[in-house]
């Protein structure tokens, strides 16, 4: 059993860090959030006061944070993380931040020594909850082999996208095609639903088809076709248009920045952008086809 | 084992009726094209002079064919085959056609006491081949259930969208749903691959998070990284671009009669008129990768 | 001065009859609406007890119809107008409807022996009500001509874009346009709004530089940038957001029909859908910037 | 008469500092290409080693340059023009560049006390040859009231936008809209005369109807409509597609970070690159019509 740190107790944190502990590994966690951290302890876990105090004598550090300005304060600052964790520990960023600050961070662990990845995460809270998530990462393969047993407790699939940064170029082409088949799927399901077909039917045979894909899998958008699916429970919980319009807008700066051309990325972050503006941005990202049909949602 | 008559024996016809021909059934051929008829008796056919003549005494009537104006020559014309055939015979029509067309046609045959039913499929030649075509039904519960043994001889799904119709609205948004996610895979994997990802890493990557999708299970667009699709021969063979931007036109046809809103089906139907504009037509529909991407492709 | 008869007395017919009103020729309006037909007669206006009756002996019938199966009904049924009308008659439908239903018309009449000409508006209840108007007319010349000094009375331009329906064709690639210049004018005006511009200088900065368009010069979509016009008084009245809607499916119906790409054009049909759906179908179309925008409207 | 310094004598510099020395001010230039000096120094320009030489003493810098970096290379590096010109000279860039870099340059300046506009053009090489440049100008009110008797030596418009960065705004507003407009335009043509119009007729027809813009005025895409343009010529010379491709992206990049809904300026950003990536980034932005319309061109 090793001994890990891990910061950022969030919806996705929490779950992750749960899955560790079960696992038998002794998890030390730190979270401003001192609810979040209380969760954590009555299931196990040690509490430190501060990152850096958590970080002291770890195999592992495992960070899940909400955005790149937190994992660069977190990693970057002085006085901070890869001062105070020991040059053996391996440190493991799963929040999903800008390709570019993955990359500068992991080169700032570099010079002192201390190996580091981006490992971002697809399969949202249940997949942290059921410990199915898919692990996306960059870094030394190296590195990424030793990760690779931690990251196996917490998910089902661990890929290795390529070196630094890699892991969060892969998750945001991911969130990018999701984003599109999700608007997609919701289009088909309303088009097909006015002619009078039963958005379930119609699942059923797109599944079965060569339009197969994640959301009629696990996730369809129509309310009530699958159960235990945000469209199910009113679009709550599950992965917010916000969120969403965040990762978009992530892709849409790697698009522009390689002079590429993604035009139903474009389009779909427009959507989603549109869909926010209109006061829904904390609805399920699944609600979008509830804004094509024009139909309100509370 | 039934008696069977099958009209319309280009790329998926022929196998099709290969199929029923191994399976025992005694089937009756008729094409506009000698070497395809004779393909189909050298394996056991029987040829016939016309689509009437094939038709009388049979059980089933099945027909593959390029578009609506062909299947209203069929069944509609004076002479035709819906005089020909015995009432108690059920006819399928497999041809993906306008859903009004098809609802039509299928009432022409009700009112001569007819059952019929709209059959489009899913899976395209490879599919047509190996048997395992998804059939999308539109038509009485009865004719459906009826034509069912048939169709599970060329396929391995059969489902029921609703009444006459049906099918062709279903098959309609599946490939609407098709179109965008083929579009939506090249663009993340475009994007991927201008940060030095590998593209076969990148695709096992989404095909295990919830960018997963058909294209990525079976139809890669990048070439090389699957072995058999059109990709990686250059995009020869396959569903051609001018047949996926007319079925987009049916379902842009079916978006503006109902006032649905089908933003990116609306953006993919450009894309892939742009394609096809530029002289790329005739390619595999999965070659969109290449347009998105700037590359010349022979 | 010629008698003419005027069908069709809605917010564009009835000031555009009044003008020939004021202009001294002898008109005989008929409408379904007795308020629309009294309100004519006051101006000196003769009424009629049905279309029929108010085209016997004129010299020119006006048609302003809301769509295509109003101006089937009016010209196609038995009894109906163009077996009313002297065939020295010529007859000017100014109603916004399919190409291929003015061409039907339009032949119906030349059946007939009477002169028939399609010649849609540009330019609104404004125009309507200043005649302002531009006329874009399909139809032989000599009978483009013959109408040309009664269309001069309700308007400013008279254009023959082609044979018969070529007036609707203009009309709509016209108003494909004018949808794309107002979302185009509406996102630049919200960015440089979020980037604290001043939207009445960004307005003039754009109208004197490449980005000048007619939104710009007379129908500025920000409120109270431009006084009288829909933006500063809540986008009520003007041309409606459902209108336009239409007007673009029939632009998007014709791109299909001819295998056009319109792809600025199908995301502005779509996004009028959704501003549609919305709820805001009867607002100006220029409130498609608060759309954008995400700002509620009232 | 006033002493001015110009640095960057391209396509739109040279003709700009020629107008300057026509209206009889003392000019002096530089640029790294001896050819670009000695074709201005032949019409009366004085030529400087260094821009840092060019700039004593001289009342007026104005710079125009391709890109932001080179912009930062001249005003930010050690020994640069900032300190060499006098503190109460004013230093107008004309160079179209982000808005984060022009308000830092702007700063920079500011805070060695000397006063510098951001003054980005709309007109083009047409525009700077006859002297009928539009600029947008960021920065204090005064020193832009100060610039302006020189910059109405090279345009017809002068326009305060707001403060230091507030030029780059409109000038990126601006051709976001212009390149919908010119995209727009183009797909009314296409669609036009896909039904047989006349090109001309139908510009004509839009240019005095609501579709009325920039484009019909003065910059017809179709090939044959309006003499001296760029369609008229093989689409060689005038605003390359790379250029323009190259301002949508700021612009995009813009939208991205007031999270600001713009889907038409996304769209067009995505058909530039698509028309660039083709081979087709050297020729005029308005050759988007044959993109659109599927025609080679050389």
């Amino acid at each position: 059993m090793a001994k890990i740190a891990f910061i950022g107790l969030g919806n996705m944190g929490s779950p992750m860090a749960g899955n560790l502990i079960k696992a038998g590994h002794e998890v030390t966690v730190y979270d401003l959030v001192p609810e979040a951290v209380s969760k954590l302890t009555d299931a196990g876990a040690n509490a430190a006061g501060s990152a850096a105090e958590a970080v002291k004598g770890v195999e592992y550090v495992v960070s899940m944070l909400p955005a790149g300005r937190h994992v660069q304060d977190l990693y970057l600052g002085d006085g901070g993380v890869l001062e105070a964790v020991d040059s053996s520990a391996t440190v493991i960023d799963c929040s999903t931040i800008a390709a570019e600050e993955a990359r500068a961070v992991n080169a700032a662990a570099a010079e002192r020594g201390v190996a580091m990845i981006d490992a971002p995460v697809s399969g949202g809270v249940g997949g942290a909850e059921k410990a199915t998530l898919t692990f996306i990462c960059g870094g030394d393969e190296a590195a990424v082999d030793h990760a690779r047993p931690i990251l196996e407790v917490m998910g089902k699939a661990v890929f290795r996208a390529g070196p630094a940064g890699a892991g969060q170029v892969g998750k945001m082409c991911n969130n990018m095609l999701l984003a599109i088949q999700m608007i997609g799927t919701s289009e088909a399901l309303n088009l097909g639903t006015a002619y009078g077909l039963d958005p379930e039917a119609l699942s059923e045979i797109m599944k079965a088809s060569s339009g197969n894909n994640w959301a009629l899998q696990v996730y369809n958008p129509y309310p009530g076709v699958m159960d235990g699916v945000p469209a199910s429970r009113g679009y709550q919980g599950g992965f917010l248009v916000d969120l969403m319009t965040k990762d978009l807008g992530l892709a849409m700066n790697m698009s522009l920045e390689k002079g590429t051309a993604t035009p139903l990325g474009a389009a779909a972050r427009n959507l989603y952008r549109l869909h926010g503006a209109a006061g829904h941005g904390g609805l399920d990202f699944s609600s979008i086809l509830q804004f094509l049909a024009g139909n309100d949602i509370e």
